[in-house]
């Protein structure tokens, strides 16, 4: 059996192979585990290194976080930079931009039409009504869109993954009307951070960084002939607006809060009292053959 | 606050520090996280590859598997190449060859003097007695050296990981006598695989490669003012001896197997009957100044 050269290792572990295997993550594979290798050799990685390593992997999946660090150093936000710098390439018209999905979004939350009730009352803070039009980018509105909405609760946590909120709690699906129309009544979210304590937060303390994430809004919206839109609106005031643990926001996607205290509005709006008022419009990309149906 | 260009998200990843961090983690990070950026822009990785990779780096974690991932990259391997690099351009007298300490070690087994079993007698198999003595690179038997020894059941799995075994079944330390000479008695183990259905099979199934690791007994032999020699023997004959999941089998680490029937040599090793018999003696370095006390 062969002594093996720091090269020779390398190439003999990417092509060990004795069965079919897929050709894309092979190459993929083998480009990381040679940076990989680069690494180790460049920095003289020691062994006592190497296994801290390990055993923060095995902490990290243990805590379900390799998407939070994964947003954490931006991967998220590249992506949707790749997919402007597509569309910008096939000078296909943008619509609202893109923000990251997060590792919190949950599938199948409760479907209403055209208007929902976000938060299930366990909770007291500041209410909250928004509403807007989904459009696209040829300027018509877009009847039967699904708004799939959801935001932390007023301890900065998501239901399904904070025990403290029942299931779905700030999660619903709307369903806008014949104009386009979408309205739901929820609390205004707080900022949070990552999780004390967590793998996550431990690499960030290590590298000097904070795990702070501006107060934001998340949604996903489909519709039938169109390009699904995941992004985020921001709650303008934050101290993290401009410093997002994830590198999230966007100037286009911080919304204008208004304080409603007219008892008409009150009323119109069917609320108990004062309340934060956001009017936004979504505008959505239209399936065209250049564009994947999700991006 | 700011659209970025790639290299701007980037550069702006890699300095978002706030607080005093660690230098070297950071560099480190930094570097990998320039890898990764690169490695998502040259193959246009998907919203959907980058989510299944932190799926399944969170299923690698909750199972415990990066360490079992990162010797089946050869990253271990990588380590005692390194390790044996530094020996040969300090002009420093080899030990028996470095081998990989593997996931599965467990530190404080029972400790015995001179000789032990290390089965614990609820599974039957070949029966075996290995005997040698430890030595260092200048010649001199080494008394009180402590001899770590771990090896597989007859199922393939291992105390602490394999719950069909009682803790520190098949786990030993033996101190060796004042001729530097250990014993133990076992049963011969077989070669294994990376358990089915489990994440690092998983990667290795899309990669086209098999998790299979030749029959071995490991070792961690340590002793006042030597270095610590983490090595393997192999069992000869196994199909896979040249062919190791780990990539850390080496020639000098191959035993030879002697079949004893004598009831002579029987009564001798105090056996019941024929058993399997391997000689082997260690090595180690002597701790000198250039030379860290675990490598």
């Amino acid at each position: 059996m062969p002594e093996y050269s720091v090269a020779q290792l390398l190439e003999h572990v990417n092509s060990s192979y004795s069965k079919p295997g897929n050709e894309r993550v092979r190459q993929i594979a083998e480009r990381m585990i040679a940076d990989i290798y680069r690494v180790i050799v460049d920095f003289n990685v020691s062994h006592a290194e190497l296994w801290s390593c390990f055993t923060w992997l095995n902490e990290l999946g243990t805590a379900k976080q390799a998407g939070l660090v994964g947003a954490g150093l931006g991967l998220e936000r590249l992506l949707d930079i790749l997919a402007d710098e597509a569309d910008q390439h096939a000078q296909r018209a943008p619509g609202t931009p893109r923000a990251i999905e997060g590792p919190l979004y949950i599938p199948h939350a409760p479907l209403s039409k055209h208007e929902a009730r976000l938060d299930d009352g366990s909770e007291t803070g500041e209410p909250l009504v928004m509403e807007g039009t989904v459009r696209n980018t040829q300027g018509h509105a877009v009847p039967q869109a699904i708004v799939d909405v959801w935001h932390a609760g007023q301890g900065g946590g998501y239901s399904f993954f904070d025990p403290s909120l029942q299931a779905f709690n700030y999660r619903r699906r709307i369903e806008t009307d014949e104009q386009g129309h979408y309205l739901f009544r929820s609390l205004l979210p707080p900022g949070y951070g990552v999780p004390p304590d967590s793998p996550t937060q431990q690499l960030l303390d290590v590298l000097g960084r904070h795990g702070s994430r501006p107060a934001h809004i998340h949604f996903m919206i489909s519709a039938k002939n169109h390009v699904t839109l995941t992004t985020q609106v921001n709650i303008p005031g934050d101290p993290y607006l401009n410093d997002d643990f994830a590198f999230a926001t966007r100037d286009a996607l911080v919304v204008d809060l208004q304080k409603m205290t007219d008892p008409k509005q009150i009323a119109q709006y069917r609320q108990q009292g004062p309340f934060t008022y956001i009017a936004f419009g979504f505008t959505l990309q239209v399936v065209d053959e250049g564009l994947p149906k999700n991006s």
